[in-house]
């Protein structure tokens, strides 16, 4: 399980907006929720994932956020997905690669935006992916590639039917190649897939399609999915997916059953709250025979 | 024509280079290279086209040259496009739009990214792709959406056969589709395409499945197109599309005829001269019957 750190500026709790408007103070706020919501699940989920769109609407000072929460994610002891949805052709995929997994040769003079993974476009195809994949095997870090997205009309473009099979599950094929030469002791590869959690059916024909790429599962809460529909994304172990919440986590207090027992003066707990009722239940569905 | 401010950190002009190599100084040399390209073409293109990753890739530090070099252009009077390839689902997709394009209401406290257009990758369908056109419609505005890009692998998803069309023919559509509600008075909509110019055939194609869009074609020059294969981009009056190079003008004393004439010393006159050639061998070209 992990959290999604979409810090909407008209939702952030009432006491950490800035009493005049202005781009660093809302910068500022941001960064004060994003502490407050990592601070409330760091025991509970393995890592967040922060939504650059986010910062990237408040410009220079929403970049030093994203910066800092990372930085912050990081030192908490967190895994910290940067969902980017990067994407360009060979050399410039590179620039973007160094910038969120590291150069190639490893020796960064720029930390700012690395993370432990970051989400890839595939719309260009493999050398636009390659240079990522190159990037986070070289310093120990993933990637998630976009197959099948969370949203309504993904289906235009990615259910497209080719010759029999969608565009999805051709993406989902690349997926495979791209990350089989570079797995890991547990047989998952460091090139992982986003596989949207509405989408149930779809969910367990992308893991039989990709049995060794981790799925990044967003869409459960807010977005609509529940527990029986991402079962399909994990292993017969119950390994290889994480699964994100964003809305229905970060912004629990003003959601039942949350708003009735804690409110918006109690929203660091109404978060915890939200977060550990949501690894318990994803618990449960992946592990039937064990206890919590 | 416009040219692509592409600043490759190896690449930048000797006398440019930071004496002690740190992430500051990089960024302040490749604002000062900006400066001088803009210097160099402001009188003789319409525009530059800022590929985001370079920037990205020098972290917080690059993001406010990125910013800078925005202002700069257009205080130089140039149309500037954001290379940034930006796509996510609806909400956040709209927070994108906001940062690049700004907020449909137009009051916008964050300034630091706004362009004259951006780019958009269409893997997410509508809805991903909606909100770049609504903030582009509300500030006058516009967007390139990928359709069929300039690198090799391009063709891995791009090219897939759906029952008779390729993938990027039925982009194409959508790309018509979403920009049918908004044409000026030259007929052009402002969404248009990007259309790679290694590909000449397709280039005809597309022009005919998106006659309102503005095709933004790169790939001439570096990635080895010449004036022939972009001719099928041009409308019948030689209307209809910018064609983008980077590497070809702004590295343009490193490589001949101009590597002879200017030398690295002379860097600057170089640009100038790669960008008058490249503007002059278009025009001829699409205007035949008219003196330069």
């Amino acid at each position: 399980v992990i959290v999604g750190l979409d810090p909407r500026v008209d939702r952030l709790p009432e006491e950490l907006r800035p009493a005049t408007p202005s781009v660093k103070g809302t910068a500022h706020a941001v960064m004060a929720f994003n502490r407050a919501v990592v601070d409330a699940v760091a025991d509970l989920v393995v890592g967040v994932k922060v939504q650059v769109a986010f910062y990237e609407q408040l410009g220079c000072a929403g970049m030093n956020a994203y910066a800092s929460t990372i930085r912050y994610a990081r030192e908490k002891g967190m895994i910290v997905i940067g969902d980017a949805k990067r994407n360009d052709i060979a050399s410039t995929a590179a620039a973007y690669a160094a910038a969120h997994l590291g150069t190639p040769d490893g020796a960064d003079e720029v930390d700012d935006f690395l993370v432990d993974a970051v989400t890839v476009n595939p719309y260009l195809g493999s050398d636009g992916v390659r240079p990522f994949v190159e990037a986070a095997a070289a310093n120990g870090r993933g990637l998630f590639v976009l197959v099948k997205t969370s949203n309504p009309s993904s289906c235009e473009v990615q259910d497209l039917d080719c010759d029999g099979a969608t565009v999805y599950e051709r993406v989902a094929e690349l997926v495979a190649e791209w990350g089989s030469e570079h797995r890991g002791h547990s047989g998952y590869s460091l090139v992982g897939a986003v596989c949207g959690a509405t989408f149930p059916e779809e969910l367990g024909r992308l893991r039989e399609l990709m049995p060794c790429a981790p799925l990044l599962v967003p869409g459960f809460g807010a977005q609509g999915a529940d527990v029986d529909d991402i079962i399909g994304a994990f292993d017969t172990e119950g390994l290889g997916a994480v699964v994100n919440a964003s809305r229905g986590v970060i912004y629990a207090w003003e959601r039942p059953p949350y708003a009735e027992e804690y409110g918006p003066q109690r929203w660091r707990e109404a978060v915890w709250a939200a977060a550990a009722d949501m690894r318990e239940r994803i618990w449960r569905a992946t592990r039937p025979d064990d206890a919590v």
